[in-house]
């Protein structure tokens, strides 16, 4: 927004604001959209920015709610797979770390759906497994192919585009698990040399040290501009709501 | 400030800024009036903007201070009457809630002494009467005609303005006075029933549940409207203080 | 920047931010260039700023490493003294104060010594005396004089300037020596009185009571009008870095 030449207003102190006072999440938003263009929403519940959109006399954008989605991080995320390969198909994309928290893995996994052609393979210790609503109720419902696996070796050949995400120690079940697993959902140079020249590693980021700092200067690692598109696809996608028509 | 083009710095957190280390509340506005052109203060003690404004080089708004005053809210208040009713005269205004700390109430009823023929209403239980400073020497010594009730029903019917402000629970001095009066002070579409076609209800937001949700849907419910005000208002003012000349 | 008629971008919230996720500083810096023109950065580590200049694809400007460095002060305080004495060079500069922690002292320091014909004056309590990295490596290797001194008192006669910055209580060894010395530093009218007319007081605020607040009315003492060249050095700063022509 700043970068298009508008301004924000900031609503995330939580001490400050008037949610501290017992404000409803409604009642935030009615009163924020008498101020604003455009609400961009992040909540640690599931479903708020939908009950948001609902009361907001002004269009609100879903920057994440809870572990739901994160529509926002997806057209990210196609935009890095489309500039960097030229299209979105014939793929096959790899998932990696904390499946079943991750919301923009469910969001990414949603979206690729509806693209020709896409395989989807599933990294994650047995816990933390992708959803049944995702492979179940979306996947097999349109027919695309995925597996799930245990080890990242395993499928680091066949991979296109290798989505990486942190998997946080405190969400396995026991401490023996996390010991023999950890290494597993680290990327590092050795996996590297055992992927294709073209592969693709996108990360939402943060990183912690699911992927190890050397393979920063691997060509493949895009995820840092994959930071700079996620960038420019909010620009377009805020100039889009406000009709701004590009030049 | 943002709708007008300009820009703000904020010095709210209390952690981060000069006033952690020490600062004075004359040095720390004399060292921002370096940098804008305008300040803009809240502050939890009662005088905090007038001693502001002695030390500043740059001009004050007082965004309230403590229980005392809030100025800006009674411009948005008046100018919600004004707009909605075509004039400010002829009048009778009910205040409702917690009105010996509600410095909204204050500042409001200070400001409507200065009209012409308005009536006031102060509908609250005995132990949040509005101050006697607001009741003696304000309204009897301009001859501003004035009752005080202890339930909203008695009094809806003769309302053509009703403020209602939030009553909180820890106000109450005693549990059964809480328990024996609250419903009183919340209003609902039972209480809206009695009153005239052309009451207008006000509320400076945020609100907790002083307002049930199904009267937003009544057209006399102009809070959410109010807001809007505000910021025009707010626009309006620093406008003025700037020397702005409107188009 | 905001003069400037840029905007700003903050990530100081420590609880909101990546950082709180265990993001290195390394990949804050290189997202946060992603989305920016100019990094700004206060880190309470020393060597922050060079390490993050190592990762940034923007300039990075140092807004103060822990007890290390504060340049943009400096130039700050190099302006001050120019513009008021016209040139820097042939004066005997006092600095007061904690100057073992005071990383104003120790950047202003290390600039003046470019200066030609400065004396230093260091006052402060023997535990909090200047590190042997600036007397030794910087104003012996360069031959300027300087000399240190336990009381301001006794230096008052010989200033041009007098840089003070706060002691603060628990920087001293023991209770005693506080007690002792405490108002040795404090700057207040009866040692304004021995000082040349044309002395210069400058501080780098916020202040807590290490000028007493009567010595603001002494048109010798300029630390608030030095706030202000702040302003206008960071101004233009910022404008060289981004290579703006001035009109």
């Amino acid at each position: 927004m700043l970068r298009l030449g508008g301004s924000c207003l900031g609503f995330a102190e939580p001490g400050s604001s008037s949610a501290a006072k017992g404000e409803s999440l409604a009642d935030t938003v009615k009163t924020v959209s008498c101020y604003a263009d455009i609400l961009v929403m992040r909540n640690p519940k599931e479903g708020a920015a939908l009950l948001a959109s609902r009361y907001a006399d002004a269009p609100v954008i879903n920057a994440g709610d809870g572990g739901h989605h994160h529509p926002t991080q997806t057209l990210t995320d196609l935009l890095t797979i489309k500039r960097l390969r030229g299209a979105i198909r014939d793929i096959t994309v790899g998932f990696c770390g904390d499946l079943k928290f991750g919301r923009t893995v469910h969001s990414l996994a949603k979206a690729l759906a509806r693209y020709p052609h896409i395989r989807m393979l599933f990294i994650s210790p047995p816990e933390l497994r992708v959803p049944g609503y995702i492979t179940r109720e979306i996947l097999e419902k349109e027919g695309i192919k995925y597996a799930e696996a245990d080890r990242l070796e395993e499928v680091m050949p066949e991979l296109d585009v290798l989505y990486m995400t942190r998997v946080q120690r405190e969400r396995f079940f026991n401490e023996e698990d996390y010991i023999r697993l950890k290494d597993s959902y680290v990327l590092n140079t050795e996996k590297m040399e055992l992927a294709r020249p073209s592969l693709l590693v996108l990360h939402p980021l943060p990183r912690v040290n699911e992927i190890d700092r050397e393979v920063d200067r691997d060509p493949r690692a895009v995820y840092f501009k994959q930071a700079k598109y996620g960038m420019y696809v909010r620009m377009a996608l805020i100039a889009s709501i406000l009709g701004v028509v590009p030049c």
